[in-house]
């Protein structure tokens, strides 16, 4: 049910982070460790910053291990903050439209997990997103609905609170379908300035999600390692599972939280979803 | 605005059609001559009635020109009733779930045409769909739509007056929003005995569609063409263009009419959207 | 590095072995129990004999597991004698040219295994094969470079003689170069009537092979299974590894054998490399 | 059979050529003029020099008018010289290791046109080939065969003689096959610094090819331009056919001569095939 990546920081080449390290999320794509499945080679989907207006982002139905034109970006596109997602369905196509990131003007969400009964309850949820938006819904995964859902609930506002919103809602729709459970998340969203992760799940076993360590920490930790020399202290990654087994490196974002990357001090927040919501 | 054609009658190497004519469908993916477009290269999409339950379905984002799989295909398989598509996109994302035909148990769609203003009336019109059937629109074309629409309006029992509910509802709903002229159709239908094949557009300026006529007459005025003389009384071709130049061998679909071709004589009835339909 | 299966028998769907099986070889695309690699996700193929002339083929860049064509194929398409491939690389290029059954004329060739030091004998080897057949080689794997270099050493012919002069010119050629340990395979072939499985590796530790033991023998032993039941003498199925647990229905194919499958009692005779072959 | 561009000058967003110009590639692989097809669907490469080491390559199979990573690069990357090639295939499959441009190091090639007889001299080209280079063919085209010859007479030394040569060589090698008028050709090399484009035919009837005219004349052309008022002296675009039909902005590159866009002032060399080469 996927895995995903963020980078915010210098300007980085993207391999550095998606090819180089021995569990970097390409390998991921054959070999993951702590997802629910261990091949995730439903295509893929890597979004970033840069040139240009807006964010570019690149999506393929291959698997990420196999395809030459992701590794030649990421051999040659450097970019400030960047988001990768590769995918393993749940039962909906495999085809671009259905690959993460999903775009929204500056915006881009990728998710891990699932909406259980999604199938049953798509139609809801579908209206509930502002119906001049009802279009823009492109692909038939649960991932881009609940998108569509937390732009209607203000995502370009005050991200926390829409996503808390959006979710709250899928939550009292499932429970008017009887279905327990529905949710299971872990959540990045970006508008190329900071980025919002949330690890949730309805039931609070949240599909795992961890965190760099403050960078000058890491450094002391491991002097000897070149590499995290050239780490910086506004430097972040985030990832579904840590890309090295490096002690004191990454830290578990706790569950129903939202960590928040950004330009000063990064912050966690609590994450609870909003269950007296209705769609206007 | 894409092509298609099916075929009905003896068990048929579908090659017979869709390469071997000099100007068979695969020919007109690159060099449509009646079409709005010249090319036809956003995908394709094969649907026979044989082996196994219900129709098979083979949907491809390639060029139907250079796609090896069709041509092996084609090549192998026979099949008594079959249909098929190439598609030049009106604007949807190339992928197979927006292919036609479009199946639903037994049935096959296949459409030629356009919703004008769909992205307008997109969120309306799926509401309109039968909500135990939402879950099932797979894509993201009108053409899709349009077919779960008449499935809602019943297909499966009358498919000349579902087609007309469905797409009298569409020109309600367009009028609604104030756009003129909403829909331009050439349609497949079939259910592996029978198909239906309509032609309407509301401006009254259909795209081409045509049928081979009777066997015998065909015969008769090409007593010399060997090909012909494999034709019998129940073979029957639908095409969106000609196949060939061959005098007396096709016959124009006139506009606002619905060909029906089943055992027994074929018929032409009038094809007249439903207006005073409401979803209900 | 690839899985494969054989049908020979009654008429079947394709699906009845590909998909139904719980460990069918599409479940091994995803989790290959007794590969090299658990997951044979670079595309695959499938080729069958019926209508037409020759064998069809269906080859796919997408993994298995998640093919919708490949679905509707299996589900739609019966025929007395199928071989399937599933693929995981070696390293080349992930293209439908690269997807095994190759074919030439009636005859197709999977093979499971690799040919090490390829790269460095590659021109050699190519050079070997009939001048007039090397335009047919239209990938970059190892595996249809030994398919070519069989039917340049006869396999049209005699298929197990050609094959170890094949493979002994391979094994030959690597000595020159110093790689020790060349050949690592499971090959099947045919040619519409007959199928030829072989297994055999330079250093003796070939990939694994079973075939489906005696109908009847496999009817006493399990009296209530119904699926067995309407299995008959003539029909057999060679895997890559067993598609279910049931006790005594799975022979493994002894190393460096060759099991010939045809009317009337099927064979097991020694595959040996023919050592002093030159490629005339 | 192919149309290509290449831009060299101040660092550019690629859509600015790409999509904007109203007759700019993407739209010439639907509507090609002056191509021998006019469309050039099947499949397509753009390579340019930026980040990372040596150039980035991007190949797909798709359309180039329908594919939306297309887009998304075009208008999100940046480069002080690209090539971009649509392709239209003389017979050989359509896959990724076919699109051109080929690369070898930081070198880049691409060709519109045809081998003709490619596939009867297939073997012998190949074998001219400098063995320790044969395994980098990885596709199957004329063209890439063609790239292979030029790096083994010494491309990366001289791009004008190793092409005179390597055309020379297939000449001549045509010559024993009885072939006549084998070579058709524009061709564009780059290695980052410098664009060599030749255009040349065995029969002396080459393909189109065109490079914009000197900077300061363009502007003085068209004062009230304001696209071109960007236009710098040192910029310059290569086309196999004009972009736009503005007087005086494109000027054909003549028979047999080979254009060479550089650092301080252009050049244009007469191109003649060396005859006399052997392969060593």
């Amino acid at each position: 049910m996927c895995r995903w990546m963020a980078w915010s920081g210098q300007p980085l080449l993207i391999e550095e982070l998606l090819f180089k390290p021995a569990h970097g999320l390409v390998d991921q794509s054959l070999h993951s460790r702590m997802g629910v499945e261990t091949t995730n080679g439903d295509g893929f989907g890597l979004g970033w910053y840069g040139g240009g207006d807006g964010p570019a982002v690149y999506h393929s139905v291959a698997p990420a291990w196999g395809d030459e034109n992701l590794r030649g970006l990421a051999a040659h596109v450097e970019a400030p903050l960047f988001i990768a997602h590769i995918r393993a369905t749940t039962g909906t196509a495999i085809q671009q439209t259905n690959c993460h990131p999903f775009r929204h003007g500056r915006w881009l969400m990728v998710h891990n997990g699932v909406i259980d009964g999604f199938h049953v309850m798509r139609r809801d949820l579908m209206l509930a997103v502002a119906p001049e938006r009802f279009d823009e819904i492109r692909g038939s995964t649960d991932s881009e609905v609940l998108f569509h859902l937390a732009l209607t609930f203000g995502l370009e506002d005050d991200p926390v609170a829409a996503l808390e919103r959006a979710i709250g809602f899928v939550e009292a729709t499932a429970a008017e379908h009887g279905i327990v459970n529905p949710v299971q998340a872990s959540i990045g969203v970006s508008d190329g300035e900071s980025i919002w992760a949330v690890r949730y799940s309805s039931e609070g076993k949240s599909r795992t999600l961890f965190a760099s360590a403050e960078a000058d920490a890491v450094r002391r930790l491991h002097p000897e390692n070149p590499r995290l020399e050239r780490f910086r202290d506004e430097d972040r990654v985030i990832v579904s599972e840590p890309l090295s087994a490096l002690p004191g490196m990454w830290q578990e974002v706790p569950e129903s939280t939202a960590l928040i990357v950004q330009d000063g001090p990064d912050e966690v927040v609590a994450f609870q979803p909003a269950t007296a919501v209705s769609a206007a």
